[in-house]
């Protein structure tokens, strides 16, 4: 390590010259140190103005320079769980330049792609799966006679996903060449829960501790010489769960066939290099533990990482952390509220009360599906799991059975992890357990990984339940209601983003299940839409209208059951139909009228349809103004949609 | 424990007189004893005529005496996991006079059902529910200030399943009063690899082991007294971690925040029953590892567990174990297939030497799905990863970007979990994984949890995946080689039980992907069908013929993509169709049809849907055949269905 020894401070621009990690591997430390500085500049420079994930991607800087450092990317392959934490890795692998458009239409991806480079060796966007990726990679160089490492990095929350342990399990009974680097910030999303957790944040460096673990050393060597083979192993796996339950409470995964190492601190980049190329040469599942403050560098996010996780493009000005006081306001907001997460965080304080069998549980966001709230006020009747949609729903069904009223909040792309427990455990079952379907449609800046676009399709397949989608934030509160009268399983999906801002009709009627209504009447075609899709559907009409068209306007508001009657009625009458659902076009909205439509008697009118909404084709990171204009969802698109229905 | 002294044999006819668990609490350990043997009498009189799960069910009749014996059910919560194993269960809790009709149509399900009995607290089915479930009841528990225990009873198979692990984490962390009871008899169905595995079959009883637990505890008394509370909570979770790792190695789950007790012979009902007796009375989250062996008390099961795990309904014969020389006989078998299982299997074996990429992967199931030869011959590219479905998938999206061809075997049911991965991780990137669907359609016994009802609908949802299902044994290999050679994921999708067997064809025609296929011209009607529905389709309009109705049968092979101009022809040509899938008529076949249909351009010629297939009515247990009549999806029932498109 003489290159490290200590030099005068260095010009900024090293990233300039940064084409691919190959560049950084002739810096000396001192330059190492600069570049990370750099690079936190420019992800704080891009995200304020761009948004993205601020403060995991500070924190893990100095780990992936320190990573690119030692290992030799691509023929090297380090996966990255989740993938928001890496823009560091992008702008070290030859993406500096694109890196100012990062989750701009067309620019690069907030997450890892492999279109996007050949660093990024997986896909990624939802959370547990680098260590399940890392496993086939490692498995296909060890059936070739390659000869390279596999890197998983995986962070504190990721761990608690079931998908994450599975392979932890199937790596350590194989114990394949595979390095698993915990990039351990204490926090997931949310802090996490859970006893993986407690364990982790447990510092264990009292001097009776270190004494103890020289006692049982002793032991060991002085009963170790006296016994055969399998003794000895025994021992040394007793030894390493040991080690590595002192040195760090981290005993889970030593316990599970790995060797332990750490804690290493996660932003001493001399400390990382040393500790990387120590364990590079160990041809077996190693744990490196490092550990990482969220926001490193950016004293506001390191001081409020949850506000800093995942941020919205900023309209004018570059984010500001929110007042801490405001977060912790008056359970009684006098101003409305600006998205459907809050409508759905306000109704459940709003029931809280009065409905004492209403518990909520979120799967490591409680901010992002607006629980925080109920959090504070009902500590008792609110859940994390930490990132466990499985464990979510069916700790719900539990709940259920004793009589509970459970309320899981899940974005819809998460919940297809659940889809199993969902049919299995809740709807087999005929359970009231509520599933909040946040994000459901397009989401904007986070790409294909995470659209919330099949949850109309799945849900539907679900026996038993009632799924539904507001058109605005009066509904969803009134389905809400709807949904705690129901003796049986509910799910209820709306969009990321603001919410409409029309005004309450004088008088709204209270819901029946399986009763659309007709927003507009009209006799030349029919507009089916449902949930976020319904106002537009509405504009649609008014901009055919002036074209002579007119639309008769149908809001579903329910998937399942789906309202037969209007359907056909309605149909029947004009004889042409524009489903318009932001969900795919498969299996949902329009599969559901499809199905009704084709079963009509012999000699019933004939009725042509037309499907408006998501397709196979992935819908790329933009705004969702620019995601919805481009897949026709806007008015002017659903009006030219309807139109083309007349065109032969 | 006085009335546990020696008394002499007792007569027979206990469990006559059993009505409810409580029957059991008066009787002394011999007349428990002898219990148990009835119970194991009775369990294999009725299981070697209906069939059922041998093996599981002996190995778990103790510890079921014991758990009823010290537990007050149904105050007290018992939760079995799968619930494959709790025939005892159902033989104590008043249902004795009904095992006769165990698994039959309209008798007793196989697994546990509330519709039931009140002592089945959970339905279960799918594997590594039970803490998820049980945590609720707790959380209920202690939200209402009741006063009873919550019991899971688990298997060491169903441990590495991830959701297990999600709830072990949340529970740990909240430290509930909550006894996990590991009924572990070293295999799940296959024998369990991976590190959990490991940890638990080793066995930890050396004196140089004991004499190092009581090294490192007079350590902790030396060093305890004379430090603050911080300290001595560090030292005890120390301990706790120790104790758990020496005395048995299932530190896993000690280190999680659970006390560990055991392990306990779970076929000693004295020890078992002082143990449940001992943890009875801690309040917190407990482990009390319990050692069984699967089929205890029954030869031919001890001795060959997997052959006895889940046992078809014998023909004529009771159940024989299978010839282990049959079972390693030679790779080159000469007698054809018998089931679409074995098609499979014997396809793996012929591609395998020229297909050298060809890399097996199963969830536990390498003999349900017909691996356990091709894993006998190419260990190295064949890999069981457990209960582990999730990872099964994303492990084999990794190996394909290593440019193998993975073959992930999973029963359609248990898919179900692995619903994000194949989204997330295969579908969105487009990768050439092989999925072979096992058990699509009707299962029969195992009811309503088991039956591949979904898969066609969700599969369909897929960008970029294609989705096949043969209509035959020869169409099974022809779509399984069609497979090897698409460059992108690909299901294929196929019965449990028999295969058709009818002769091949004489030229079969290599397939076309998205090509379906005219099995009978007509012009009244067109049947299309799609896997184990074509044949009977095609057998119902040969009985349509006789009636004078001339039924085109279709056989559309791919439900991704379909075959649409097929489709639109022959439908615009007869105007009547007839839809035909073992799947969901939502989403599924019928709803893709729909879908094509319903967008044909204005003037095009009418058509009328029907659909035959599942519903949301559940299918309770039955064989397959008399479920298939049930659903009219034999040739008569689909022979009427054609009749009433007719009828106004």
């Amino acid at each position: 390590m003489s290159k490290f020894s200590f030099k005068p401070p260095i010009p900024t621009h090293l990233l300039d010259a940064i084409n691919s990690p190959e560049d950084i591997r002739h810096l000396d430390l001192n330059h190492l140190i600069g570049l990370a500085q750099e690079i936190r500049e420019e992800i704080i420079r891009v995200v304020s103005v761009n948004g993205g994930h601020l403060a995991s991607s500070l924190g893990a800087v100095d780990l992936i320079v320190a990573l690119h450092y030692v290992f030799n990317a691509p023929k090297d392959k380090i996966i990255f769980d989740v993938g928001h934490q890496a823009y560091a890795h992008k702008l070290l692998t030859g993406r500096f330049k694109e890196f100012g458009g990062l989750r701009l239409a067309g620019g690069l991806s907030g997450f890892l792609r492999r279109e996007e480079s050949p660093y990024d060796v997986f896909n990624t966007g939802h959370s547990s799966t680098s260590i399940s990726a890392a496993m086939g990679f490692a498995t296909v160089r060890d059936l070739l006679g390659e000869n390279h490492k596999v890197v998983a990095v995986i962070g504190d929350g990721a761990l608690t996903g079931g998908m994450a342990m599975e392979a932890i399990n199937h790596a350590g009974g194989l114990q394949k060449d595979l390095l698993l680097v915990l990039n351990d910030n204490r926090m997931s999303i949310s802090p996490n829960v859970g006893a993986i957790s407690q364990y982790l944040s447990l510092k264990m460096t009292s001097p009776e501790l270190l004494s103890l673990r020289e006692a049982v050393k002793r032991t060991l060597e002085k009963v170790l010489p006296q016994r055969g083979r399998r003794v000895i192993r025994r021992f040394q796996l007793a030894e390493e769960a040991m080690k590595g339950f002192l040195v760090s409470p981290n005993s889970v995964l030593a316990c599970w066939g790995f060797k332990y190492i750490g804690p290493i601190d996660g932003h001493d980049l001399e400390k990382l290099i040393k500790a990387l190329n120590q364990v590079k040469n160990l041809n077996r599942p190693v744990l490196l533990h490092v550990m990482t403050t969220k926001g490193k560098g950016y004293p506001p996010a390191e001081e409020n990482p949850l506000a800093f996780h995942g941020l919205g493009r900023p309209k004018r000005k570059p984010p500001k952390p929110p007042d801490p006081r405001e977060l912790l306001a008056s359970t009684q907001p006098l101003s409305p509220p600006k998205t459907y997460t809050e409508v759905f965080g306000r109704f459940l304080l709003k029931n809280a009360q009065k409905e004492p069998r209403l518990i909520a549980i979120t799967a490591a966001m409680s901010q992002g599906t607006g629980l925080d709230e109920f959090f504070r006020l009902y500590p008792h009747r609110a859940f994390d799991v930490g990132i466990a949609e499985q464990h979510a729903i069916t700790f719900a069904a539990g709940l259920a059975i004793g009589g509970q009223k459970p309320i899981v909040a899940i974005y819809s792309t998460f919940l297809q992890r659940a889809f199993d427990q969902l049919f299995h455990d809740v709807a087999l079952q005929n359970l009231p357990v509520i599933v909040a379907v946040d994000r459901a449609g397009l989401v904007g800046e986070d790409g294909p990984t995470h659209h919330g676009g099949l949850d109309l399709s799945f849900l539907r397949l679900l026996p038993n339940f009632t799924v539904m989608a507001p058109k605005d934030e009066h509904e969803m509160e009134a389905m809400f209601e709807l949904a705690l009268k129901i003796n049986g399983p509910v799910a209820i999906r709306y969009p990321r983003g603001p919410v409409s801002g029309r005004p309450l009709e004088s008088s709204p009627q209270p819901l029946v299940v399986g009763q659309g209504e007709i927003l507009k009447a009209g006799a030349d075609l029919t507009i089916m839409a449902i949930g976020q899709t319904v106002w537009p559907a509405f504009e649609a009409a008014n901009l055919l209208e002036k074209k002579g068209l007119n639309a008769e306007t149908l809001n579903l508001r329910f998937i399942k059951p789906l309202d037969r009657e209007l359907i056909i009625r309605s149909a029947e009458a004009t004889g042409h139909v524009l489903t318009v659902e932001e969900n795919s076009v498969t299996g949902g909205l329009f599969g559901a009228v499809a199905e009704i439509l084709v079963s009509r008697p012999i000699g019933s009118p004939t009725v042509v349809v037309k499907a408006m909404g998501l397709t196979d084709e992935p819908v790329e990171h933009a705004p969702q103004i620019q995601q919805r204009t481009r897949l026709g969802l806007d008015s002017e698109g659903l009006a030219q949609a309807a139109m083309s229905l007349f065109r032969p």
